[in-house]
């Protein structure tokens, strides 16, 4: 359990600090790692929880993640890992995870995306898509099934709701489902979904259709062993511009035979997914933010030891001291909003255009820094190897994805 | 008293909602005008205090503005009324200040400046550089004779630092005292000050100028109606392009004899107007984004009002709708970080370099904003009635005031 | 007659190059007045419009502008002593106009706008709108009639087409002509045009209105002498943001009677009105290169006799270079840009959508450099006479202002 | 020879217009692809050289590029056909070389970056500093003997000026040649050169190091199969973010010997390697324009096809139309300021920070417009088959490099 091991002996990680404690009382030297001290609004808590993944993120995953990106390669055995720390939907109460805070799971998320946002989406897609539907959804039978064992990362699964054609408006899907004309309490699901992260190697796919007789949209559990063969195809999608340490693909489903108790029971309708991907939205204000922060880690290191004219390191520079002091100041109030709007979601308080609010702005600002930042470097910028370019086309992609869908609902742009 | 002041049974004002209470624990709907819900982090008291400050800015001061900023007039029974309200030096204990916490303060600051950031310069002035200069740094017997006065509006101060050629560097300052001639238990100060907002119609002044024996930098008080005539002049500096609603002049000092009681005793160098500085610039953090919340105000009723093409509210355009969203988002984070600083603040647990960030961002985020408004009133803006004009001009001075000395300060830009 | 006035033996303007003459054969240092060379793609003849136009601009222009910008006061004189130096509809060949080339009158454009926007919005409308309104769509005795007195500027126009309700939608005005009730041969018009500069106090006006009959947008010239008493109101828009140097006002007509041979015979519909404003957006958007110039010649003075920080111009500081670096570069982009389409235009290979492109972009340039460069000037930029916060708030408008319009026209922007 | 090829019946390019001919005396429709009708600035050779590199570029790279930039492979025959089509050293005049005029190179440029950065950057080495330095700075001998291959590109060559810790500041470099121990007539090289385009494949390359005994840097022409084993490595740099259809490496010299011969004769200190890199630059002004306006045409396809919300393209919408309209300003602008600078490099009027000024620009605005321009994409961008995140990861290395030794040596930033 993720509280437990909070406070397991972790050989404190090399090149970071140790997250700050709640300040004393006398003035504070500035931290350009917390710069707006956010730490002070955490509790102890959330600070072990957010050093236990740290150190996992740091220790573990970092030194996997270049040959990761280079190979468009996704470990598998990461989600078993996280798993067994309890960082897998950790903010579900019961069902062996461990209930905390949802600024517990922000800090979580920061510290994956602080190696690589492809990592954070696997498991956002894990812990919010997946394990939180099925929270949130799911009959008492389905959550007993399934919750368990996706905690443990023994199960992985993925979320099937955009198509081919219908990207941003999946109001408009085409994917079906109708009673099985063979199988009697079975419904025969068919369509085609993409761009869908984990899709290759999930086993348990959470997957959005209409029914045939209502043309509303339901979400169905689909067990790939389960599936007859034909039914169901998993291609990869190959050659990625980023996020390439995740795996992504779609799902074809072809007649595939789905029971009916795997249907979701109640909800219908867009709040089904909307409600899901608010929830992996959060995530993302929260995760991006430590992208940008490792960026402004990388930055500054670089900065002050690349050296040119006269010997100076080229952190002596009016132009790269702004672009530092810019990126700084972004994330602090990146982090506090998500922190303020992390409060107002467990106290009940939350309106879902908060949401995007934050997830819009933090995306936007770790991208435009991030991109900013990587001139710091100059020529070298274009080898791997200093992880500037990794960020930068992983932040695109976070920019982009699960946006368009809130922004064409929340703004309610050139309806007619 | 502030504190009692703010049952006042004020009329509601009209147009602006009342300031939103603590919200119970239901899902609450998305209001434009606090997005991250800020108001949740305040006391109920300090939501009193700026209820107090709004009704008194939008009734009393708001209907002067116009005809204010066109004349470059400023009226001086502002700081009377504001004084009788207990707005005024509001943070400080005893002395007939309210003793308020530093957020109280900042929300008033808001208030005042989303009227108009003339009439929040004049205050800070009086607030920050002056009443908390004494406070800070004054003998018991300077604490006694003029905060009260102070306090109530009775007396007018300024601060006199920058001149001519010493803009952003202080340090490098030509004003001097030396031991008065001819009138013992004197200094003679000579030299000139300028860009000091009240100076022309205030009747206390503090001034920073070198000890001739040691070079050091010390505070001297000096009260216009005892300085002997032709060692005080304090000159306009009339036709600005911003900051209209202030006052703006120089103080030129010729061998103006200084009772020695009335320097600062202990406070050498720059130290003491850069700690003056610090806290008017956290005031200015809080006033700016009261300046972007009007302009946003503004620009959002004009956009549903003015219709164009089909009889379309101008609104219903994505270019226009992306303008308020980018806004609102940078306006709402804004007022979260100045709420950070402002706890950190009174918990003393802050770093100066805190307010700097803070004074910066918010600065360029309103000043940004503002522009960008600006552009949704089409060739309207061009008329001073829609008063977004008047803000941006004003923003474009906020931006650029207290902010050099700080960078060249905190940055060590350059220095060899 | 501007050709041979341009050989006056005018004395050199002070502190401002001679214009640049063609490049002998020979490396050149750069020059940052005119990077890329633009002058070497001006004829002779051209550079001597040019400097004739300097020369005025700068000897007898500039010293009244600092004036006329903070009184809100048009100097009629101008346009008188403009006409007897052939600057006025200088393109236009006959009726004792110079027959210049469009490259020509945009060089004009950019003198005269290199002090103020406003006194080349002034010039703009009588040269472009009212003189080319009437040489390319009147009849011959029209042509006869008005043209000579304009270019001589002994009488002022002006170009009635917006109103209140329809600013970037001209196709929906309001304004009616109708046959007179009681006088034979004339037309009665009623309306109300807004923001229409110099029409307080210009003789002539050319409005546009609807024919009641036929709902078809037509061009009528009325002479302020001839219409009866209450027919025709001027009233003046005072207190503006920017353009301050320009007089501006209201066209209220009420049953004024026009004689019939004062509409222009051919032209119907949007095409008459947006055939001038295009001729008038090319020369805004040289207009602005000259605004954009002054800043960048304002604020390189400053950054290298302003001295901060042991005694080191503020030029020496990378964040400053920075400024005047894009600011120089965007302004010799678009001098090439506009020079394109001049010659362009002349040869008849002229698309529209052209003028729009350099309109826009000039504008957008010339706003966003000076906003920069006015930060160059510190806290000093709040003072009018250093003179950049004059050209920012002018920029702003012209950015602003006939461009709706063409926004709306050329890219059909949300049309249904 | 390219100018008899230029007539060459290539088949017209699918999906590309032909090149524009001068307008003939009529309106013309506006032409996205080329809005300012800069082709009317070309001459007919220009224009058929255009025609000739675009058909081969199109049809013959074009289809090699996806795969050349997943593998990070350089096809070397590229080289070999552009070198029989006379597309290498085009300027140079004599050897086997088209003597074309400086704008027909740069069209050239254009073409070939049309397709991808990394091809322009292969045939820039080879073109501009390698076959360029020679015919600069070479003996005739050194000309008759290398040019000629270089032409045909039977040769290939590369240009080894920066070094490990020396990338922004070439003049601190530490490669040394000093007269070898053992071998009369012959320096020995040692030092080490990093980032260097081409150089594991070179057979030729073209060195810069500092004269032992007199400090001066001078150019060395090394022939790979003429350096004895182990005096001359090449190893690869791999998984680069970007360029990756280039090939980059390093070059290692240890105690290389080099003919005297080879040696430049005259040149000493920067001149010689910043006279190649200007030239260079030019082209890269000129190729980054290519690249913008393919990414333009992409999405703008992209725009007119991909149908969200009720059917509507996407290009409906004002978000996406305000990218196009952006980018296509530019990109004309752009084409402009390099046409202006190729004709005073041709009229010898030309001063060098002319090429600084819009190498810098160009590359500016092509890469913003392109990182915008890939948002149309959304999601779907992250594949890359639509090439636009290809294009965007090459113009970020395209802004960062060739640029700091000049802003170093141009602004002379920083130096005390």
């Amino acid at each position: 359990m993720l509280k437990s091991l909070a406070r397991r002996p972790f050989a404190k990680p090399i090149g970071l600090c140790t997250v700050a404690r709640r300040y004393a009382h006398a003035p504070v030297p500035f931290n350009w790692e917390d710069p707006l001290s956010s730490a002070s609004l955490f509790t102890e808590e959330e600070l072990a929880i957010q050093e236990t993944a740290r150190a996992y993120c740091q220790e573990r995953m970092l030194p996997r993640v270049l040959d990761a990106y280079r190979d468009e390669h996704y470990d598998r055995t990461i989600l078993t890992e996280m798993g067994e720390l309890g960082l897998l939907g950790a903010t579900i109460k019961g069902y062996g995870c461990a209930g905390v805070s949802s600024v517990a799971s922000g800090l979580i998320t920061r510290e994956v995306e602080r190696v690589d946002s492809g990592y954070r989406s696997g498991m956002s897609v894990q812990s919010s898509l997946v394990m939180g539907g099925i929270d949130e959804f799911g009959t008492p039978e389905q959550k007993e099934k399934y919750i368990p064992a996706l905690a443990k990362g023994k199960m992985l699964g993925c979320f099937g709701l955009t198509e081919p054609n219908h990207g941003s408006d999946p109001g408009s899907m085409e994917s079906v489902a109708k009673p099985h004309p063979t199988k009697p309490g079975y419904f025969s699901l068919s369509g085609s979904k993409t761009w869908i992260t984990n899709s290759p190697i999930a086993e348990l796919m959470l997957v959005w259709a209409k029914l045939k007789e209502t043309g509303r949209i339901h979400g169905f559990l689909i067990e790939r062993e389960k599936c007859p063969p034909g039914t169901l195809e998993t291609p990869p999608l190959k050659n990625k511009n980023g996020l390439r340490a995740s795996i992504t693909g779609m799902i074809q489903l072809d007649e595939c035979p789905v029971p009916k108790e795997n249907m979701f029971p109640d909800v219908e309708g867009l709040k089904g997914p909307f409600s899901c991907l608010n929830s992996a939205r959060f995530g993302i204000a929260w995760g991006v933010m430590g992208a940008l922060e490792d960026c402004i880690a990388r930055a500054r290191t670089y900065a002050l030891e690349r050296r040119q004219f006269k010997n100076n390191p080229i952190a002596k520079y009016q132009l790269v001291q702004k672009k530092l002091s810019d990126a700084v100041t972004d994330a602090s109030y990146g982090i506090l909003a998500a922190t303020q709007v992390g409060r107002l979601k467990d106290e009940g308080t939350l309106a879902p255009e908060m949401i995007s609010m934050i997830k819009r702005q933090n995306c936007d600002r770790a991208l435009v820094n991030a991109r900013i930042l990587q001139e710091v470097f100059g020529g070298n910028a274009v080898s791997d190897e200093y992880g500037i370019g990794r960020h930068v086309a992983n932040l695109f992609v976070t920019q982009t994805y699960e946006v368009r869908s809130s922004l064409g609902n929340a703004h309610n742009e050139n309806s007619d």
